[in-house]
């Protein structure tokens, strides 16, 4: 048997703002920081110490495991980083205000492109100042598996390779692995570990800040489906408020 | 040719309580974070930005790496740690009054434990709390790898297959490496890059949170002998600062 914990990245810079992030590589604020204080306390409190990290390529991952770890004493275990697990790519909203595209879209456009499992928004130009081609971290990536946007599906699709290639075998060395990113990179890792039909990740929403522990069997299925959150009262009630904020 | 960075940490909590510190994994003190922090503004100065980031298993160089990088939009590069980049091991000095040892053993003992090149401190015993046999970080180590006390001759043969075995590489693939680490491994490199006599390396000094670069040809040869500081006027009055320290 094996341990996973996923962590989301809590509040960036860009959620103050209600701008789409996606690819764009913003930092954390305030409330950012402080909910990733919460995760190794969390952690402490339930005995689990990572032996591995794997995080995205983006800034507000890459601090919150790193402060995580830092506040666990687990600063120093190995750390394995992909592109694969960055956020979904959000094309060409990225960069937009969410309720100016709201009003310029209308509703069910704007909920299309948040929320349904196969539509991604129109892609973004290339030469857009919130593009990434060209950023020096993806220039390893041919042009053709660069993505310009993405819908949930195809984030399932590049996010798998990295998960059967860097992180089972890791799970499958008796490793505690630490896997922090992005509300969409986690959605697409919780629907392939819970076998989540297209219709049940539509209305998935993990919590930022909160570590949700799945134990796996010799063939990695989840012992329970969805695994725990380390502090199931306050997952519970995140959770909720999503529900309710398009009412 | 290549390029290879080396950043000493800046000042610990430890070296504010004026103790032997060695494998003893101290935090950063605030004037180690200001330090910190100033290494990314002269790699961005010198327009130097490391592909790859190695580092040592103790938190204040580990910490010291991150701001650097963060700092200069490369926090997602490639990240290795080894022990074999660790401080020398102070041994059973670790954790005590450097004033007080002292008094206790006289400056000739005292100088030959801090400076000698092949005279260890006496070993630290593994039931003292200031040991690290038994720390989750070393477990891969079989206990005769493990150090009780080492001096510089030490630390520069269980350094230098780290050198060989992984930074080499990534030098031999065009990569800009930084080396975040400690005074005495950081000497213990310098020594065999410049090959420097052990009456040499007694007498170096590396100043902390100034970048040290070294250009290397074809055959890992220093271009120039010694490197170049990115702030030179800084690191010789630091320099001068540890020479005057004695007098």
């Amino acid at each position: 048997m094996s341990t996973l914990i996923l962590l989301r990245h809590g509040h960036s810079e860009w959620n103050a703002l209600n701008l789409f992030t996606g690819w764009v590589d913003v930092d954390l604020n305030e409330q950012g920081l402080q909910e990733a204080l919460r995760a190794p306390e969390l952690l402490r409190e339930a005995g689990l110490l990572p032996d591995v990290s794997h995080t995205s390529l983006l800034r507000r991952a890459i601090r919150t495991a790193e402060i995580t770890l830092n506040g666990i004493d687990r600063h120093w275990i190995p750390v394995k980083r992909s592109w694969r697990l960055n956020e979904r790519h959000y094309g060409a909203l990225q960069g937009k205000d969410k309720k100016a595209t709201l009003e310029e879209f209308g509703e069910e456009q704007f909920m299309t492109w948040r929320r349904s499992y196969s539509t991604p928004p129109p892609a973004l130009a290339d030469d857009s100042e919130f593009s990434q081609v060209g950023d020096a971290r993806y220039a390893d990536l041919p042009s053709e598996l660069m993505p310009r946007t993405e819908c949930l599906a195809d984030v399932l699709v590049r996010m798998l390779p990295y998960w059967y290639d860097q992180i089972v075998p890791d799970l499958r060395a008796d490793r505690t692995v630490l896997v922090t990113a992005h509300g969409n990179s986690l959605r697409a890792l919780v629907k392939h570990l819970d076998g989540l039909g297209e219709d049940e990740v539509v209305g998935l929403n993990i919590p930022t800040g909160i570590p949700l522990v799945y134990d796996l069997d010799d063939d990695l299925v989840p012992t329970q489906r969805g695994g725990q959150y380390l502090d199931p009262d306050a997952a519970a009630a995140a959770i909720a408020a999503v529900a309710n904020q398009g009412r």
